[in-house]
């Protein structure tokens, strides 16, 4: 098979998906039915298949069938940060730049933030403060939070970058420390209300605050390990 | 093969590449030594290694071998935007997003570049300047300019969601106007001096002035299709 083919049957499948507006969790038909419709072979259908669940566009079932991703059509490491040493450094290149990101991300979803939307942010919140009141770990949460805010902001990009950064963050080794779990409290509880009450420069502050929060945390640890 | 066995040989390639420190470009091991290096066999090293050629990091070339791609692992549509309608409300939300981002990455670049960035940088300038000059498509010689600017940051993290939103943006409509090629020479080349004299402000503010110039060109174009 050319990888032209491949590729264009690739494409094809995703217009399918965009033209029938199907969502994340909604099934394809069948490799049958595919070939059919697409009027190529199946193995070349199974092909494009795998090749679009390992680019995280879709999900296949064994057993049950083949789904469209809640990846959102992004692929694990989409940084490709596997390629680089995973240092201290690296994790400062990283908070530096969601405090780039993250405070005009909340400003955004304050400005923009639906009464759904402001619901999920709350229910996000209230997820990871019963795991830190059950001392449990909570870096799944957080970044389900931090994206729930993300697609408040009405920016399509930022919603989809946000996503790549919080699949790109290495487990959290400071959630273990007890002044910064009493502060991710505080300050998630800020930012939440400020993005309902649509205070736009509160929800940027409060967003800086917990970002910053964590980078001072992270840069006594480096002075400690010196 | 188990889906475990072929992620993990996908693992062990990586760290053989980051343990000798290969670059992009740089030739792997053959298939035969591959598999008689990890003790798996020949078929599990070729389904590895398209695995991680479809996620950009490794590059095959029929009849010469596979090389360490210069892609950094970053694979083709990396946000998944071809899942989401591609209108002009997205071209909006990109440029928004570039609006947060790159002034701050221009104003890194001049504190940290090193003589041999500010060159890079200065080259692809020049190429930019050439194409307008010659009344040529300069999109991705564009691109590589601000790429070259991420890389100069200093900021791994900001190097590669540079990359991720470049890649992202499709082929820009606009540089066919007079007016925005000759604002793109003055505004690159005043962001290329103000890096060099290491003004943090100036470059800063000359990234602002280069992007808000293509959204107000995008905001004009936007009331004329009304």
């Amino acid at each position: 098979m050319s990888a032209s083919l491949a590729e264009s049957v690739q494409q094809d499948i995703i217009k399918l998906i965009t033209t029938n507006e199907l969502n994340p969790g909604d099934k394809l038909p069948t490799e049958y039915e595919l070939a059919d419709k697409l009027n190529v072979g199946r193995s070349t259908i199974r092909e494009a298949v795998k090749a679009l669940a390992s680019r995280n566009i879709l999900k296949i079932k064994q057993g049950s069938g083949t789904f469209v991703s809640p990846g959102m059509g992004i692929t694990k490491d989409p940084l490709g940060l596997s390629l680089i040493c995973n240092d201290v450094n690296l994790a400062f290149d990283m908070i530096n730049v969601r405090i780039i990101f993250e405070p005009e991300m909340a400003a955004l979803a304050a400005i923009n933030a639906t009464k759904d939307d402001c619901m999920k942010i709350g229910t996000a919140c209230t997820i990871v403060e019963d795991l830190i009141k059950n001392n449990e770990e909570y870096s799944k949460a957080d970044s389900s939070f931090h994206e729930a805010i993300a697609r408040a902001s009405g920016n399509k990009i930022i919603n989809r970058i946000v996503k790549v950064i919080h699949s790109s963050i290495q487990k959290n080794i400071f959630v273990t420390e007890d002044s910064l779990r009493n502060d991710t409290l505080i300050y998630h509880r800020q930012i939440v209300n400020a993005i309902k009450e649509h205070d736009v420069t509160g929800a940027r502050c409060g967003m800086i605050m917990h970002l910053n929060n964590l980078r001072n945390f992270m840069t006594i640890k480096k002075r400690e390990t010196r």
